[in-house]
């Protein structure tokens, strides 16, 4: 065991250790939450072809310049253009054709008149609807009365008025929302290259865990890391995979480990990493060396490819997993058992293990400390491996109004992470408060439930009185 | 088609017909953000017996009472407690049992004292950690120097001290993040009642529409909205299930959505809403009297119940869909067509369909003009069926700082929501900027995937110079 680690360092350590995920390509509704790695070109202008913004008529903006209520002007109906009809009529002069809105201007209009400065075709005054074609054919023949005048190119939306062919619809690097998903669709594309999400198995260790739902010996406790993780996970856009907790043998442990590593781009264990004689994740994982979980294999191998592609039932897989193409090799190094100046979650471990390197968490055991180990490590490598920003967390700086007058106390030279929960900043105030909940004990899971954010008490601060200003790290 | 609707209006009309879903029986980790029905009661303390915060030593703290490091009291160790061991040892006076964090404390001992305030049994000074069980098992025997004295209870966790068993764990209720779903793991719920996330139905309508991937014939586009929208869906919390686009008429579109039915909790289409002689969505549904797509069942039919549970392929469905129980019937009301005081997304068709009065979202289809026709109606309503607050986006007050020095104008009348870009307050700076992002025409995707704030014109504002003060709403 190393010495001591602070947060920040051992962060900063993690996030030097893990690279973006290979790209791969999806399906546009599976891309959601991703990281595009390439400049997707529009291969279609948007539109891509004049059209009406407008129900109403397409005309000549010549032939209705002196159109009003008192005199309209009545123009010839040839037709409708409905969108995505197939044959458009030719709009001559003294005509019109009836269009719809996003249908194709047709050749000879320069301009639409919405159907609210004609009078329909009804032969009456000015209407606010069309009839439904479906129920008066009629309408799309006969003549209308034009009320009032339009500019050449009023109510048309130009070609590439949006986006033009060949102009770079997203950029690499763009995060795949809803408008941007919805952008690509439009330029026509049904995949995309992307960071994918990482698989995340997490398990719990511990001879005393019992699964939810089953009744407890004596000596026995509910597995709730597995869950606490497994759900963090997911909310931090993985895909997770939990494991049923592990007995306390390190033979065993290193064996699943294993068979976890075909579907894993993380994994994450609670539990066995302190200074008991039965604390089995350090136990098996302090010396992988000449295990099938150490690194270090001979650069030339073309195992390396087969982390992500070869787990042989293709689940998860994309169309492309960049089979056959040579990566350059992973960076090995052992799992590292550290101390860590902070409460909770003093003893952390971390490493690469397996032939591709696949990040290994080994966080403490209290429940406490699980969770927050994941959410200042786990979550940023998460995002790290997925191309994202690291550090995607708000936090605000807020007064801390304990619910007694005692003061808090933390250990000098550690950072201490409290439970709280926030309220915003009332009107007129700058900054909002946050309430500690609970005590600083890394088992008490009834509180963390009641915690909405974690209240961040520096090293170099051992006693908090009722109004200092804190930062808090809003929790979703 | 009744009158002009203000924004609120109809939104406070949309959440009035939305009522929240019948509660199912979900698996734990399926419960992720569901909202709680029942008040959960602890069947177990936490923790569930008096155990170990350390590893250490379970003493009698009489015993060490006077131990210092020059004159170390020496104890016989009797055994080991690991967490989960079956058996453990009773500790007499002038006895130790070795003993791990989470284990419980040995009968007879009333403290714990850390192995780094002890010799490790090793017969030496003080040490940082215990040998490992598996390589050296003497150490759960022979004898151990404790150096410090520790006062009765310390380190010792107490039965109950999180939460007493009978006592409420989590209220009904409480939306399930990863610290909740942890806390319900550990008190032995494998099940939780929730209400479910809704699956909705997303279909655009329109003959023009084009899968992406396949090429475009003239006149016509690719298909952007149900990409959209049933991104938009995902994010907002639910099960979302893209249909192909349909063609614009009446009879298929009603077919279609009769068919998707069974699987809906909502309904979202796109297109056909507006005043044109094709706007199919409105002609199909304008009138569903005497169609299966009317409401208004007999008050006595047990047909009411079918919806979630009958649809045969038990997809989706928890083990427990309320079978059989009555239920209120629902209210029914058709689908009522609008036009509402907004720009863009003038056109609203909203209404409840089916025997089960399944809300349906009739968007226009203009793509900027469904996108945010969903953040303003329909992700309030999904949200409201899961139980949650309808109103979680993020709003600030941000100074509008537009690209040029042209002033920006908005109709009288209308709330606009033009499309920003969103900077926080510098430091220093109370409020952020928020720019807007290509013009307001209501096609515009590619200035839509360029934003992340929606700028909120109010109704009698007609001009917006560089430094106005608007609402923004910020988007993921």
């Amino acid at each position: 065991m190393a010495g001591t680690w602070t947060v920040d360092d051992h962060l900063a350590d993690v996030l030097r250790s893990v690279r973006p995920l290979e790209p791969i390509e999806l399906h546009l509704l599976d891309a959601q939450g991703c990281v595009l790695v390439e400049d997707v070109l529009a291969s279609v202008s948007l539109p891509p072809f004049d059209n009406s913004s407008m129900d109403g008529y397409a005309v000549r903006a010549d032939d209705v310049a002196k159109a009003s209520e008192d005199e309209p002007v009545v123009l010839e109906v040839v037709g409708d253009v409905a969108a995505g009809s197939g044959t458009v009529p030719d709009v001559g002069p003294g005509r019109a054709a009836r269009v719809m809105t996003g249908a194709p201007l047709p050749p000879g209009a320069d301009a639409v008149v919405p159907v609210e400065w004609t009078d329909g075709g009804t032969g009456g005054g000015p209407v606010d609807t069309m009839a439904a074609h479906s129920a008066d054919p009629s309408g799309a023949g006969g003549e209308v009365r034009v009320h009032r005048p339009v500019e050449a190119r009023q109510y048309v939306r130009d070609k590439g008025g949006d986006l033009r062919a060949g102009a770079v619809a997203l950029e690499a690097g763009t995060i795949l929302g809803p408008a941007q998903i919805g952008l690509l669709a439009a330029v026509g594309r049904a995949t995309v290259r992307v960071r994918p999400r990482p698989r995340v198995v997490v398990l719990s260790t511990g001879s005393e865990l019992v699964r939810p739902g089953l009744p407890l010996g004596p000596g026995r406790i509910h597995d709730s890391n597995s869950y606490v993780l497994t759900a963090a996970a997911r909310a931090a856009g993985a895909i997770a995979y939990r494991v049923d907790a592990v007995a306390d043998d390190a033979t065993t442990l290193r064996t699943v480990i294993e068979d976890q590593l075909v579907r894993a781009d993380a994994i994450v264990t609670s539990g066995g990493v302190s200074v008991g004689a039965y604390d089995v994740v350090k136990e098996a994982l302090t010396d992988l060396a000449g295990t099938a979980l150490g690194g270090g294999l001979p650069e030339e191998s073309d195992d390396r490819d087969r982390g992500r592609d070869g787990d042989g039932d293709g689940h998860e897989d994309g169309p492309d997993r960049e089979k056959g193409r040579r990566k350059p090799p992973p960076p090995t190094r052992s799992v590292e058992f550290r101390r860590l100046a902070m409460q909770p979650g003093k003893p952390q471990g971390f490493g690469l293990v397996g032939p591709d390197a696949v990040p290994l968490f080994a966080l403490p055991g209290n429940p406490v400390s699980s969770y927050v180990s994941f959410e200042l490590f786990v979550r940023p490598a998460l995002r790290a491996l997925m191309g994202l920003d690291p550090a995607d967390r708000r936090t605000v700086r807020a007064r801390v109004e304990p619910d007694d007058s005692a003061p808090l106390t933390s250990p000098e030279g550690k950072r201490q992470f409290l439970r709280g929960r926030y309220e915003p900043p009332a009107d007129g105030e700058e900054i909002g408060t946050v309430r500690p909940v609970g005590g600083p004990g890394s088992h008490l899971l009834g509180s963390l439930a009641r915690a909405d954010a974690l209240i961040v008490v520096p090293e170099r601060t051992t006693e908090i009185a009722r109004g200092d200003e804190l930062e808090a790290v809003l929790l979703d």
